[in-house]
């Protein structure tokens, strides 16, 4: 089952994907232009990879990370499929990031990598932008960098676990205005899933509505104002965010 | 005004404080042996500040940071005043840390300094435990060092911001077992409540319900199974804590 949150009619739906289209929980059916995408769920903590796959790390002259590399993200981060996504006009680059998005089903506290999948409630395709405005300095704080207002579009679908045959085994694409940028699988992540959620739960309790963004392979490229970037995931969904710049966003110069 | 949530009567309470007793929302009166209480309010994102005492930087051997040094905490970490915090037995070291912790009130975007406090609804007191269980890395992740389970103590009152003269004039203080082991004012921040507010809504919006802890002074120690930790802020409140290991936590040996 795919299954959307969706607004229309005058208030937010639950739904679920019904020959291409939508069928919200009222029985009602509609089709995806005359909705407004919602993140598929409303998360409750947003983990993030950063070098998850070793061709990206080289990609960005990083060495790769010896243990999960695991930041937070905030709620004002997350637009929906369709979105508009902010470009700052001081950002030096805005790079796309494809991933993929795992969300936590059950309480999970010290589960060991072979149990992990059960904890697993479905899959979505995150589009975790990165604005690099800034030297790197000693500290290495990266808020600046990941947590930007409409910067984590999320969605459209999330894909029931069960629906999933193996995740660690997806390509993951990036279209940039139609051209083919990214391509991937997530079988080159440097921690799988079920390495993450042990590593995760190892230390604290994952919870339902967790999300774990798991990172991004190789092959990014700077965005600008007008891109339209599609994310896609193999089985999982097809993500589209549109750039714009301040004016646009909100009348700034 | 002091405003708590509490849990009794089987069900969560708003309350506030009358006489050194808590007035539930329904008008029922009760005391404070008689509740649970929860954190005062219920968070969205959860900013926290490190190294923005310069003596704490000092005491940590790390230099001062050049702008604000901010990252996100999940609400995994969060419990009220008189709850139970667990240290892990592979922490090599825990430490209490007393902050004042600023609650935003409105939306906020590109606030200016001068303008700041109007977007503050209150303050409380929060204990944002750092547990230090690994080397230094490249990369500083401290998701492991401030994101435990019940790691992040913050209460017991929300107190309006208009009941506080000057929130950068406050004396912070840490008794651990009734000796005052830590002592210091929020004037001798790096950067003040109004330049926080003005950096990180020069880049991201504030909304209502963000908390901004602020950091904490010098004379960190060590804590130990059994401790009983109070925190306390000037005119705010007296935040109580107390460790407990992984056996009395949940049984874990």
């Amino acid at each position: 089952m795919k299954r959307a949150r969706v607004a229309c009619f005058g208030a937010v739906h639950d739904a679920v994907e019904v020959d291409g289209r939508l069928q919200l929980s009222d029985g009602r059916i509609v089709t995806e232009d005359e909705v407004v995408w919602l993140p598929p769920l409303v998360p409750r903590t947003i983990f993030a990879l950063g070098l998850n796959y070793a061709d990206h790390a080289r990609e960005l002259a990083f060495q790769a990370p010896a243990e999960p590399l695991v930041f937070l993200k905030g709620p004002n981060t997350l637009v929906g499929h369709r979105a508009q996504t902010r470009r700052p006009k001081d950002a030096t680059h805005m790079h796309y990031e494809c991933e993929l998005a795992v969300v936590i089903g059950r309480s999970a506290r010290k589960v060991k990598r072979d149990d992990a999948y059960a904890y697993v409630s479905g899959y979505t395709v995150a589009n975790d932008y990165a604005i690099r405005d800034y030297l790197e300095n000693y500290y290495r704080p990266n808020l600046r960098v990941k947590n930007r207002d409409t910067c984590t579009p999320i969605g459209p679908w999330l894909v029931d676990a069960a629906d999933v045959a193996d995740p660690m085994n997806l390509t993951l694409r990036t279209y940039v205005n139609g051209r083919l940028t990214q391509e991937g699988s997530t079988r080159d992540m440097i921690f799988s899933i079920p390495a993450l959620i042990e590593y995760l739960s190892s230390f604290m309790t994952l919870n339902p509505g967790d999300i774990i963004l798991t990172g991004t392979p190789e092959g990014l490229v700077d965005t600008a104002v007008g891109d339209e970037v599609v994310t896609e995931i193999e089985g999982i969904g097809r993500l589209v965010s549109t750039i714009v710049g301040d004016e646009a966003f909100a009348g700034e110069v």
